[in-house]
């Protein structure tokens, strides 16, 4: 923890932006609240995703629940690939991430990518200790901790569930209902925001690594062969890149370029990819991330989930270490395969894809022998009969041997052919079943709300003194307070406060406040991102109402003098970024110049 | 499930308001998706009530995790008194709530609050029988299982979690942190919106009983002494109550009254109950909910949750059924009280109340003999000492006795008075810690979303012809597509496709949708809920760009020719309600005259 992210937590807590939830109770890691101010960030962030994203693109959202049965997971792979190497002390108890271990006290990178036996080897070798208590961890065992929250549905533990570890496989579970709601056509998208969950083993820090956090994620399915997304949108866009090669070369680094040339130049495979990292960094940008502390790295072959064939994380700096805030997936047809397969249904997780015309193949059509297969098979019988008619029509010469080997739902089968009648048939097909390919880009909200506030967080000298101020310079669009509302006297404490009222009738996130001196509450307000202070003076106040109240600017200590007809339209036009407060320097009498801020 | 339910059901499934979760696994019984019409009907809804209940009311809100460590639930009483009655069926297995297969087959009412060994004696005096498989149920104990599902937070099982039943623990556990956002001043109100979690025994039904489902809670802190609602903003409102006294009495009925009424004949009692009563009704008659089928049901003593004194239940009526949709709930300050001892921090759940004048008191000074506490309290001598210190400062005469009793976290400890040393002194005190008083709405949001969904449901004639239409009668504010834009020819398809968009980019919730007859597409729109169809005729496209299109009415089938320059801003006024459409009657040329709608 440096010393910028130990101010940052100090101030998120005095503020109101996140602290440890139940601290009075001790507290568990990885669980964190988000105090009124981090909230209203967190709001307006998954808002403005939702319209860029969903909205804008044209796609669709869901809500799937966060807890769902163990089918799913075991077919997704997260029951058996999910997990996290442990080590446990065996003086404390502490249990630790043995990988972080090795990662934290020799020249070792990616050691969760190594076998466990090599992770306990390099332990005993370099003779690491439990960073709790000190004692030598030689000879303890690395084992796999899943990384999946267990539940029982209902009474009795008969039912396991489990917290969803990715809000996506709600998305892929219900593909044949979702395909229904567009007309069964590619290409179409379907985006979820909200909860998931990992049982990390030790999490330390605070939003940074969360045993429950929230994501955006968008699942496009497509056919790659057909079609291409719209480029020429994003080709101009600037992006910091650092693929998979230059992180393996001896000299190299990442590089500036844009998606246009990335994509002609081969430096991102997948155009749909190349399209989604486009659109996010302008997202990024606009909502607070600064674009010299924003990359784009490519994982390494042994680094990707168990079902990604190639993935990009956007990463940004926080204090010299790189943060994953979102990852940009090709998950391939690995998850709609594995559903398929799991639930004995093929066809609910594929498109239907007409032919240009009608085509004439020859095909088997199998006839099982109950009489072989019943008393061979028994209760399984029923599943390996539909198993060979299923083969028979995708794979006639299959049937060709002694044997035909059938895959059932968790395992293979082979049968002698002789126990089944095979006959040839010429069929006409109008068409046939692909599994649509997935383009994933996942983004961790609670991270990326991190990381605004972090880029936001300024030290500064009060424009125009020697006094120090912090300043958490949020953008308009995301600032959870976007005017407070400040009587100057305490004559004006009731109009003041009844201008807030009709501000916040009209949608406004609006705060009064009356307590203590001007400068204090401006320097509350600065602190918590507030971009403009509403002051009602005496002078403005005629007959107990309001007809001119000032305007000030939190980044330039600016003041407008403003007929109050107009301030619930200007205040809207700033939020929407429609206007800039310097344009309010032109519409408007000048109280106070703007001041240059300290570099 | 009557022949209304059925529809909606099947209307919900192919058009995409729900669905269960996970069917091709057999899915959970209580676990649903809302698929894009229905996550957009609760997006507006959970937006609409934080626009209503924290922006417009000047509250603030938080998010706090739905896991939560066993201490919290062991001070919240969840984990004691959270359960519901199960009964396991001797022969199948199957698990039921006992008190359900009571009251659905004797004429007794809120089996619930009975006691298990009675509801036993019923059981067998009724001959009961499990509803799956009629085995006689007689001899079964009925036995408490609890509604919180259970994890573990981090590896093994160590540190037990629970899944929060109610989102307001994260605020009552955290009130320290929150009190002091407000200037540790009351009154102040708190809200959130988030997943809670209930493991009903076995869930049949759809969104009316969920396992996992969102609440919009508000929790009130306030001095009852000091502060009042601002009721003259609601006494107009009418409203139809059922107090318990009704429900007691043999002609007993639910009744219309107003707001104002209610309070001034101590119908009800907590003005502030009162006050968030009225601002409810109005705020669920606005997202359409029918006035004629919501009534306020107060609970009855024996019904009411552990923590509170009071409590009104809003109610839907679905089909002849009444569904409890929100408790408005006096929690007095059971909860802080219990975080209070719990935690052993009992001013961190208060609030210092300045005197008027400081006032001098006796108190008394207590020094306990740790050579005489520290060998009989071993470990928990330290916690002694504090909790005598503290009794002293609350409770002087407490030591005037031989023995003195003291509370700890987990038990009461008795000691003898010669074992400390009392010196009684004046003390000048500025003032006390008082324990705010709770008032708590609490909204079960996917139960809203079904009943404005069933109460929105209409099989119709098709105005001026005879065919039936299905329709979802959706008020702008909530609808999940505010407009569908459809080319009439698939010479203006491209034409019409960037109209969707460019409305897309102003943020309106748009759909396109090229596929079909004209007519079919309309029933569609209609039966999705879709308010206003924009239909791009050839007839108003010159030189490919548009410059005129009809925009259709849902309910009344108008059809108006508008200019598209105005197109935006007409539907964006149309969404907030700024505009009817019997507006753009008077303002546009009429290409189709309303109908009227069928009875």
């Amino acid at each position: 923890m440096t010393d910028h992210d130990d101010n940052l937590r100090s101030v998120a807590k005095r503020v109101g932006f996140f602290h440890q939830t139940a601290e009075n109770y001790g507290g568990e890691g990885g669980l964190w609240t988000l105090g009124p101010h981090g909230t209203g960030v967190k709001r307006r962030i998954e808002n403005d995703w939702r319209q860029r994203f969903t909205v804008e693109e044209g796609h669709v959202e869901i809500e799937a629940p966060t807890v769902m049965g163990e089918a799913v997971f075991e077919a997704s792979g997260h029951l058996d690939g999910f997990d996290d190497m442990l080590v446990e002390c065996p003086q404390c108890g502490q249990s630790e991430r043995a990988d972080h271990i090795v990662e934290d006290n020799t020249g070792i990178e990616e050691a969760e990518s190594l076998p466990n036996e090599e992770v306990e080897s390099l332990i005993a070798e370099h003779e690491l200790v439990c960073p709790e208590c000190g004692t030598d961890l030689t000879g303890q065992s690395v084992i796999d901790h899943n990384l999946m929250f267990e539940t029982s549905i209902g009474p009795g533990s008969s039912t396991p569930g489990y917290l969803r570890p990715e809000t996506a496989q709600g998305i892929f579970a219900d593909f044949h209902r979702l395909k229904q709601y567009e007309n069964k056509q590619l290409p179409f998208a379907v985006t979820q925001i909200g909860r998931s969950y990992r049982n990390e083993i030790s999490p330390r820090g605070g939003l940074e690594r969360l045993r429950e956090f929230t994501q955006a994620e968008l699942e496009h399915f497509i056919d790659p062969a057909k079609h291409e997304p719209d480029l020429e949108r994003v080709r101009e866009v600037p992006v910091t890149l650092y693929p998979s090669e230059a992180q393996q070369a001896d000299d190299g680094a990442p590089f500036d370029t844009t998606i246009g040339e990335a994509v002609d130049e081969g430096v991102i495979a997948d155009p749909w990819i190349a399209y989604y990292i486009g659109i996010a960094k302008e997202w990024y940008v606009r909502i607070g991330i600064d674009p010299a502390r924003l990359r784009f790295r490519q994982h390494q072959p042994d680094e990707r989930a168990h079902y990604a064939s190639d993935c990009w994380d956007a990463e940004t700096e926080i204090d010299s270490d790189w943060l994953e805030v979102t990852g940009f997936a090709d998950r391939g047809s690995y998850d709609l395969r594995k559903h398929g397969a799991h639930t004995g249904d093929e066809t609910a997780y594929q498109i239907f894809r007409p032919f240009d015309a009608p085509r004439t193949e020859e095909q088997v059509v199998v006839d099982p022998d109950m009489s072989v297969i019943g008393p061979e098979f028994g209760e399984q019988a029923d599943a390996v009969k539909q198993a060979l008619e299923r083969k028979g029509a995708a794979d006639p010469s299959a049937f060709d041997g002694d044997t035909v080997t059938v895959e059932l739902g968790n395992g293979e089968v082979t049968v002698p052919t002789d126990a089944v009648d095979v006959e040839r048939v010429e069929v006409t097909k109008e068409g046939d079943h692909e599994h649509p390919k997935i383009i994933e880009p996942s983004f961790g909200i609670d991270r990326i709300v991190y990381s605004v506030l972090h880029h936001a967080l300024e030290v500064d000298a009060v424009p125009g003194s020697d006094d120090q101020r912090t300043v958490m310079s949020l953008d308009p669009v995301v600032a959870p307070t976007l005017a407070a509302v400040l009587p100057l006297r305490d004559t004006v404490d009731d109009a003041a406060r009844s201008l807030a009222d009709e501000l916040r009738s009209a949608g406004l996130p609006v705060e009064f406040d009356a307590g203590g001196r001007i400068g204090r509450r401006y320097r509350r307000q600065d602190e918590a991102g507030t971009p403009f202070c509403v002051t009602v003076d005496p002078e403005g106040v005629v007959d107990g109402s309001v007809e001119r109240v000032t305007i000030r600017d939190r980044d330039s200590t600016a003041q407008v003098w403003v007929p109050v007809e107009d301030l619930a339209a200007e205040l809207t036009a700033l939020q929407a970024g429609a206007r800039e407060f310097d344009d309010l320097l032109e519409a408007y009498q000048i109280r106070t110049e703007p001041k240059a801020e300290a570099a």
